[in-house]
């Protein structure tokens, strides 16, 4: 074996960025799970700091020389693919200075803290304080980023999410969806209308539904000495691949929601806890992207979870949290999870609706990063596009409008859209499953849930970022992303 | 005012290293509260990369210059109190390489996760193995701190806990009380054996005992908005001033344990809750030391907390969590809460045993750091000297012998006198209060008890360091530390 000194030196610097991210990324899930109010402050400042730090770290003259060197070195293939993905944080972060840096993440502490109490207060207005600087900062991020990228200020931040991607690709891709989704919104509403349906009667205690999420993503094959499910405003999976952390929120009228939630988070838990162990610290053994994570979460939330033979696996589990009712035969409790109702809320939507969710603050926040659009335009941009996908009216009602979302208050422009192309692609990836493995309905059905973690785990899971997305999608299901697989599942799930 | 250049350059320094400490405390509440067990190898690494960087920082070698012309400048009082306790940061991380930080931060951490389990497992020889290493390393630094300070090894160690003390003050100290403690123990059983005791009949929901706990050190003042509490192992206060972290622990045959321990941790959290605001993230806002930190617990638990005026006031809260008993009538109550009564477990221990404990430890850990004897030694010298000091027999039971604490297992030796020196501070301290409010005594019974957190708040908390400990006491109490004050207070809460 070749010595590979710069190479050699760019790792050690990864493997310690990867140390000291831990604690930045514990900070974030403790201050959106536990951290009491007045600890914010604080809070904000060591995570800017340590922001800061990091930052210096990355911009560190002598890793661009590294870059150079390494590039020259003889290296394996997986080296390589670390070494591009060494490249691509650096450049991403040496097109931002410092302190950039820091007056985002002070921004965006701000605002999401802020935004806690006014999205209950329906506080549009003292939102819009805070979230200008945001939106600022963002954009001059944006900036930067475009001019040392070559691409467009929107693009440049949604690569930062999953790279590669171009709204040129999104607007293909979320206009032949706008094409066919109200119409097939409709005729699946007319279809549903005729079932009968028996809603389940609460209350359900919390703690009944903690016990419940904890056994069925315990059965998902989540690992709770690896990880925790704990409660926070906004579900998210954080932590780090070593101690993943789900959170979820309950309300005792309803248990299908936190239910699905839990289900959707330990998706990306279970991708988070199978990344490859061996090269853990280095860029290659992180998630391939965010669409590719959403694409783990939506696996196990719709392709999985509301699938009928897991449905009926859940029926069981359900009757044992709360007693037996009427609501909680399988049939029905699988009605219930697939009913298709448009509604104000995303992360309550159901995965007809969902693109619609998506393509609206798609369409919202392209040109608000462009420029095209101010902050003060969105409620009556939101208003009219809810009416035009979704035929629901949303005057007045920002609680449950533009500030019902914790992306923006922290200026994660470019996020949304990794929902729906992660939709997309866990329909390809369960339609290759089904070209691999034709009984694989009837293994679901069983309660044999192993083929499909096992090949998540072989094609998803242990392959990180060791290919780009569409390498990655070529490789698992034979074609990059193809969106024919979604409108397919939604087809047969809810016409057929 | 003139320019203060070098002293702003250490400012800055050490608020950074406030901030940054943030999330290294942060991650030391979760490893001990949150963290699954799978997460240990990934927070021990994150945390030795954060020991080591801010080891770095502290060793820059542009601070020494700092500080010697910091000296030279105009400041004014308080900051000059603030350059003393930025010196003595400095020389004590200068005195190590950061190869012994690091080293220390990975023995302490694995010794301690092993420990969680060996503990219940009894497992003295698996507890050793990874001991010896945590002992090695403390015994180097002491080494070297020694040579650099001119103070013997243990005193270099005890000093980070509370500085400038003395093995020789300690000495003489724990000699008077091993000299009247036996006897006293003695007089104490034989009074209360001729006193009718009603035992508490269990169980006690650790639902209801977490919410009288809350309800309890609410009362105590602590703050829920800038504070927590959660359980862990070994109860604790963590976190950061403006975000406290107080544990307990629960057994559903004891409420009284985890009460009086939670009581005790409110006492730490008040006293990092109540740090001086404008000062904070320099050094001299600072708690002044863990004697002082203890006489704040021991002041919360055993002056006030078992004080039959306040015990009285607790009665009926007592009755509202558990439902009335004969038990729960408050001079029963209180007649449980001053049980004096030699036992294994330190943090189990009634006020009058509590000196034997760490009088024990002090005799065993301080010839363990200078080398006089080994590890292997301690579990003899553990059984000789508890028969000696409290007259129970402890072979072969390491789990509530050497194993029943964390300090040794991370290191932290020379911490234990400080339990016994707060103690006598705390006596100190409500004896000035005597002197200065005569009424003190019946203003706790009427359940006023602003008078004792005004004076806490106003001679103890808010001079967090701006003295030596030695100041502090005299301004405070009139006096440096006096024993007799804590002798006066057992013999009148448990003879007169």
């Amino acid at each position: 074996m070749q010595a590979t000194p710069a190479y050699d030196t760019l790792t050690r610097t990864y493997t310690r960025l990867h140390r000291l991210g831990h604690l930045q990324s514990l900070a974030g899930w403790d201050q959106a799970a536990k951290m009491p109010p007045k600890g914010n402050v604080a809070r904000a400042a060591a995570l800017t700091e340590m922001a800061a730090m990091l930052h210096r770290m990355r911009t560190d003259p002598a890793l661009a020389d590294a870059i150079a060197r390494a590039e020259q070195e003889a290296l394996s293939e997986l080296q390589r693919a670390n070494l591009r993905e060494i490249r691509r944080d650096w450049q991403r972060a040496n097109a931002l200075p410092e302190s950039l840096v820091q007056r985002r993440q002070m921004a965006g502490s701000r605002c999401e803290h802020a935004w806690r109490q006014q999205r209950p207060a329906n506080d549009w207005k003292g939102f819009l304080g805070n979230f200008r600087e945001v939106l600022a900062i963002a954009r001059e991020e944006a900036e930067r980023l475009s001019e040392c990228m070559g691409v467009s200020r929107y693009d440049a931040l949604m690569d930062r999410f999953e790279p590669g991607m171009t709204s040129a690709t999104v607007d293909r891709l979320f206009g032949e969806v706008r094409a066919w989704l109200p119409g097939l919104i409709c005729q699946v509403r007319e279809r549903q209308g005729r079932e009968t349906l028996i809603p389940p009667v609460g209350p359900f205690p919390v703690e009944a539904q903690r016990r419940l999420c904890e056994r069925v993503i315990g059965l998902l094959g989540f690992d709770f000495e690896a990880g925790r499910l704990d409660v926070s405003a906004h579900p998210f999976c954080g932590g780090v691949p070593e101690d993943v952390r789900l959170t979820t929120r309950f309300a005792e009228d309803d248990f299908l929601s936190s239910l699905l939630g839990t289900v959707h988070e330990a998706g990306h838990g279970r991708y988070e806890q199978n990344l490859p162990r061996d090269w853990l610290g280095q860029p290659v053994a992180e998630a391939r992207s965010m669409a590719v994570h959403e694409s783990q979460s939506l696996s196990f939330e719709m392709q999985l979870g509301s699938h009928p033979g897991f449905v009926a696996q859940l029926a069981p589990l359900v009757v044992q949290a709360f007693g037996a009712q009427p609501a909680f035969e399988p049939a029905n409790l699988h009605r219930l999870m697939t009913r298709v109702k448009p509604g104000f809320i995303r992360v309550e939507a159901d995965e007809v609706t969902y693109p619609a969710h998506v393509i609206l603050r798609y369409e919202i926040e392209k040109p608000l990063v462009e420029g095209e659009i101010e902050a003060e335009d969105i409620p009556a941009l939101w208003d009219s596009k809810m009416m035009e996908l979704l035929g629901i009216d949303t005057r007045g009602n920002y609680r449950d409008g533009p500030l019902q979302d914790v992306h923006w208050t922290e200026g994660g422009f470019g996020y949304f859209p990794c929902y729906s192309l992660g939709a997309m692609f866990a329909a390809q990836w369960f339609a290759a499953m089904r070209r691999a493995m034709p009984d694989l309905d009837a293994r679901i059905a069983a309660g044999d849930l192993g083929a499909v973690f096992d090949w998540l785990r072989e094609h998803i899971w242990t392959q990180a970022s060791r290919w780009t997305t569409d390498e990655l999608a070529l490789r698992a299901s034979g074609e990059t992303l193809n969106p024919a697989h979604f409108k397919a599942h939604l087809e047969s799930r809810y016409l057929s």
